[in-house]
C-alpha cells in the first residue's frame, strides 16, 4: 500500500490542472531558508550536494539493486542490514534493528542538542514486479530520458520510496559535508512492511525507546516528491483510513458448492459458490454501487468543517475538470456532481471499492466450470472518526446477519484514518518551506488515499503525520516506477533541488511556531 | 468445449456408483459381431487389431505431438492437412480440407456399396495446456502407469479427442489389414475448432456435398471412451444446449468509470464498473443463483416426459448416492433434494452458470485500484425446446430491460440442445453392440452436458447424433489428461478391445432394424 500506488498519474492530473501561481522553483540562489541559516550555511550545504550528485545518485540506484519484497519474503533481513548501514552513513546513532511479529523495523536518531525534534518515517519494502512488463530492468535502475520530465533512475521503488528518502539521506550528507549543524533532533523509524499493509508497524513504533523518542517529535514527515508539470504540491491535512480484504465464497466451507472446480453441467444440481459471492457482494452497496449500506457503517463519521469545504472549494476553482475527466477516462462524476461536490465527496464520503474478482477459469475465452471458489478484493474507505476494528466487526456483523456466515472476509491490512491541524508546527513548518521555495503548496483536506500515518496520530504516540518533498516521480506500483533526478522542467526540482527542499524543511521545522 | 470437459471424474463418479448389473467384456473372444459379420471375419479382424497394436499406439502418439488449438491459431492449417492424412490411410477416399471462414474442417467418404451409411464426427482441435501444471509432458505422450486403470497414454488430446478417434480408425485398419470389407458406408467429418464453441461447423456441414452425405447417414456418431470402472456406459437420447458468453462491463462502454484502472481512493468520485457488473449478474437469477428469471427464458422448455422420468428414476436407483457427494465435495443438492430429484433437475432445468470472473487485480494479496472494466464469463445451459439464439436475445433484451445497456454481452459460442430418439437406428445400433460386447449401457434421457451435435440433428442434416465407443480415459481440458491404451481391470477396455468394439458398432449399424 502506498498513499497513492499507481495513482500518481491521476493526482498529476489534479495538480496539472490546477492555475499557475506562484513562480516555480526559486532554488538555484542560495536564498532559501537564508534568513533561518547562518551566513553562508545554505550555499555551502547547496556547494556540497552539487559535489555529492553522483553519490547520492548511485545510493538510489544501489538501494534498488536489493529489492525487499514482504510479500515474497525476499531480502527481509538483508534490507533491514541495508537499511539500518544507510541510515549510519547519514549520521545517525544508535541504529537499532526493531523486531517485530512479522519483518523488522529500523530507528535511529541524531541527536544536536536542538530545541525540536522532527521524525521521518521510511519504508525499506518495495511493491512486487513482474521485469517482463518493464522496458527498463527493474533492479537495475537505468538513467533514462523520460520526456517532459527530464533524467530519471527507473527501477522498482524509485519513486515509492527509495528516491525521496535517499533524497532525504543526501540531505543530511551534504549538512555533514558542508559542516553545518543541524538545525533540529532527528529520529528515524523506518519499517519493511508497508507493502502489506504494516500490519506489524504499531508494535514497532511502540517498542518503549521508540516510543519515548517519536513522543519528542513535534511532528513527522514520510519524504515525497510529488511535484506535477506545473510544480505544484498538496499538503495533506489527514487522510482516510482503510481496510484490504478478500470475502471468499467456497463450496468447502459452505457445505454446498463443489470443493473444487467441477463441470459446468452440474450447476443444475449443485449450488454455485460464485453466485453465492454475487449475492453477498450487492447487499454490501447501494444499487449504484456508491454508498455502503452495511448497518452502521457511518454512525461515527464526522462531517467535513466549514473551513475544510472552503479549502476544497477554492482548490475546485483552479483545476481544470475536462482534463481531469479525460485523464480519468470518465464523462460524468459520480451523480453526475459538479466539480466542488465531487471534490467533496471524494474527501467526505468512506467508499466499498472492488479491487478485483476472481473465480475459476480467468484466461482467454470460456472454460466450462462450475468454480469451488469465489474471490472478491475489496478495500473500505474510512474517514474520521471510523477505525479499521469498527469497520472489520460491521462487516462481520452485516454477512452474518444476511445469512452468509459461511462468507470470509479475510482483512490482510488496514490504517485507522489521520487528521493534522491546519496549525500543528508541521503543517506550518511544511507550508512555510514551500513558501521559502517558491513552490506552490495546496493545501488539501483529506487525503482519499491511505498511508500507516495512524500509527502516529493515534495514541499513545499522538503526533502530526504528513508528507513532505518536491521532486517528481512516477508509477508507484506499476512497471517503469521513475525518479527524476535530472528536471528539464524549470518548475520541477531534479534532485539536487530535491535535496535543498528537505534542507529547507529542516531549518522551517526549526524556526517556525 | 467438449461433452464434459474436466468433468470425466464427476461422470466416472456416476458410473462408478451404479449397480454392477452385466458381466463384464465379452471382447476376448470371437464372438461379438459374429452373427452379423462372415464366418471367422471377427477372428481375423482381431488377429490384424492385435497385429497393429504397436502402430495403432504409435497413431495416437504422433496425433498429440503436432497440437492444432483454434485459440492460439496454432498448427491449425497442419492439423487439417494430417487429419487429412489420417484419413486417406484408413482408407477414406475423396478426401477434403472444407474451408470456412473460420478454420478448416475435413472430409472424406468410403463407399463399399453398403445399404447403410454411417456418420463418423471428429475434432482435430485441442485445448490449451499449460506444461508447467503436468507431470508427463503434454505432447511426448508417454506411456505411463495409471493405478486401477493399467497403462495409459499421458498427453494433450489423449481422451479428448484423438485416443478414441485414433482408435475408430484402428478399427477401419485392422479390417483392411484382415482384407474385410465394411459393413456400411462411412462420412466422416472433422472440424478444428471444437475447443472454441464450433463456430463456423455449421457452415462446413451443410456444404452442399457434404450436406448431400451427411443425409444419406442413417445417424452419426462421435468416438468416445466412457467406461468407468465397474465397465459400464451411458447411452445419451440427447444433451442440453449452451450458450457461452463474457459480460463485460467497463468504463469505456459505458460512460462512467474509469477507462483504465485508476487509484481506488476515487471511488469517492467515480462509478465503478466492477460493481455495476454485480449489480447486472445478480438480476439474472433467483436469491439462491439456482434459477435464471431472464424474462420468458423457459417458454420454450419442455417439461420431461414419464419415460425420461422413469429413466431417471431407474438410474437413480443404482446410484451411490454419498459416493457421488463426496466425490463433488457437496453435502446437499441444490434444494437440499433427494437424489432422484436432483437428477430429473440436471436434465430437466435451464442453468446459468459464472464460469469465471475477472475484474482488476487478481493476484495474491491485494492492490488498491478501482478497474475500468470486469468481466464475467457465464454459460447458460439450455434444455429442449430452447434455441441458442432465442438465449442470445432474451439475455441482451433482459440486459436493456434492467438499463444495462452498456454492459456487453459477447457470446463466443454455443449450441442448440440436441434429441435423439430411442427407437432410432443409432440408438438401437448401439445398445446392440454395447449388449454384444457384455457392457452394460444405460440409456440417459439427456447429457447435462453440451456437443455440436445439434448441427447434425436440426434441419437441414437432421440425422440422429450421438457418442460410442468402450475403454477409459480422463482428464479432458486438464493437466495429464489420459487414454488407457492396456487395461488392467477386466471391465474395462484396453485399446484392442476398444478397436473391436467400434467393429462391433459398424456390424450393428449395417444389421439392427
Amino acid at each position: 500500500m502506498t498513499l497513492d500506488p499507481a495513482g500518481t498519474l491521476e493526482r498529476r492530473a489534479f495538480l496539472r490542472s490546477a492555475a499557475l501561481v506562484g513562480g516555480g522553483l526559486a532554488l538555484t540562489a542560495g536564498g532559501g531558508g537564508a534568513a533561518l541559516a547562518a551566513d553562508g550555511d545554505i550555499a555551502r550545504i547547496r556547494k556540497a550536494a552539487e559535489a555529492n550528485r553522483e553519490a547520492d545518485i548511485k545510493r538510489i540506484q544501489d538501494w534498488i539493486a536489493l529489492p525487499s519484497i514482504a510479500a515474497e519474503n525476499l531480502n527481509m533481513p538483508q534490507g533491514a542490514a541495508y537499511m539500518a548501514d544507510l541510515a549510519r552513513a547519514a549520521g545517525f546513532t544508535g541504529v537499532e534493528i526493531v523486531p517485530s511479529d512479522g519483518h523488522p523495523g529500523v530507528f535511529g536518531t541524531i541527536d544536536v542538542g536542538a530545541r525540536r525534534t522532527l521524525g521521518i518515517y521510511f519504508m525499506y519494502d518495495v511493491k512486487q514486479f513482474d521485469p517482463a512488463e518493464w522496458t527498463s530492468p527493474p533492479l537495475e535502475a537505468k538513467i533514462v530520458d523520460k520526456p517532459g520530465w527530464g533524467k530519471a533512475i527507473v527501477g522498482r521503488g524509485a519513486v515509492n520510496q527509495k528516491g525521496p528518502q535517499a533524497t532525504f539521506l543526501a540531505a543530511l550528507h551534504a549538512m555533514k559535508a558542508a559542516g553545518v549543524k543541524l538545525p533540529v533532533n532527528i529520529v528515524l523509524l523506518a519499517e519493511g512492511e508497508e507493502e502489506i499493509g504494516s500490519p506489524n508497524f504499531r508494535q514497532i513504533a511502540t517498542k518503549p525507546n521508540v516510543l519515548a523518542a517519536l513522543r519528542k517529535c513535534a511532528g513527522i514527515f514520510i519524504p515525497a516528491c510529488w511535484q506535477g508539470a506545473n510544480g505544484e504540491v498538496q499538503v495533506n491535512l489527514g487522510s482516510k483510513g482503510i481496510i484490504e480484504l478478500e470475502l471468499v465464497a467456497s463450496g468447502a466451507k459452505w457445505g454446498r458448492g463443489p470443493k473444487g472446480d467441477v463441470h459446468s453441467s452440474y450447476k443444475a444440481m449443485i449450488d454455485s459458490p460464485t453466485w453465492r459471492l454475487v449475492q453477498a457482494l450487492q447487499t454490501l452497496v447501494s444499487a449504484d454501487g456508491n454508498n455502503v449500506v452495511i448497518g452502521g457503517w457511518s454512525d461515527n463519521v464526522r462531517p467535513l468543517t466549514a473551513r475544510e469545504k472552503a479549502l476544497i472549494a477554492e482548490a475546485a476553482k483552479s483545476m481544470d475538470e475536462a482534463q481531469m475527466k479525460a485523464s480519468f477516462g470518465v464523462t460524468h462524476w459520480i451523480d453526475d456532481l459538479p466539480l466542488e461536490q465531487a471534490l467533496v465527496r471524494l474527501a467526505q464520503e468512506p467508499t466499498a471499492n472492488i479491487e478485483g474478482l476472481v473465480a475459476g477459469y480467468t484466461g482467454p475465452g470460456g472454460k466450462t466450470v462450475l468454480p469451488g471458489r469465489a474471490v472478491a478484493k475489496l478495500d473500505f474507505r474510512l474517514v474520521p472518526n471510523q477505525t479499521r476494528a469498527e469497520a472489520e466487526a460491521k462487516l462481520r456483523a452485516h454477512l452474518d446477519k444476511h445469512g452468509f456466515t459461511d462468507i470470509e472476509a479475510n482483512v490482510s491490512g488496514g490504517y485507522d484514518p489521520t487528521e493534522v491541524a491546519e496549525d500543528s508546527l508541521l503543517i506550518k513548518a511544511e507550508m512555510a518551506a514551500y513558501a521559502r521555495l517558491g513552490v506552490k503548496a495546496n493545501l488539501n483536506p483529506r487525503l482519499a488515499g491511505s498511508w500507516p500515518g495512524a500509527v502516529f496520530t493515534a495514541p499513545p504516540v499522538s503526533i502530526p503525520a504528513g508528507h513532505f518533498g518536491i521532486g517528481h516521480g512516477s508509477g508507484a506500483h506499476a512497471p517503469d516506477e521513475y525518479f527524476v533526478v535530472d528536471s528539464s522542467n524549470p518548475k520541477v526540482a531534479g534532485i539536487t533541488d530535491a535535496t535543498m527542499g528537505f534542507v529547507e524543511m529542516l531549518y522551517q521545522m526549526a524556526a517556525v511556531r
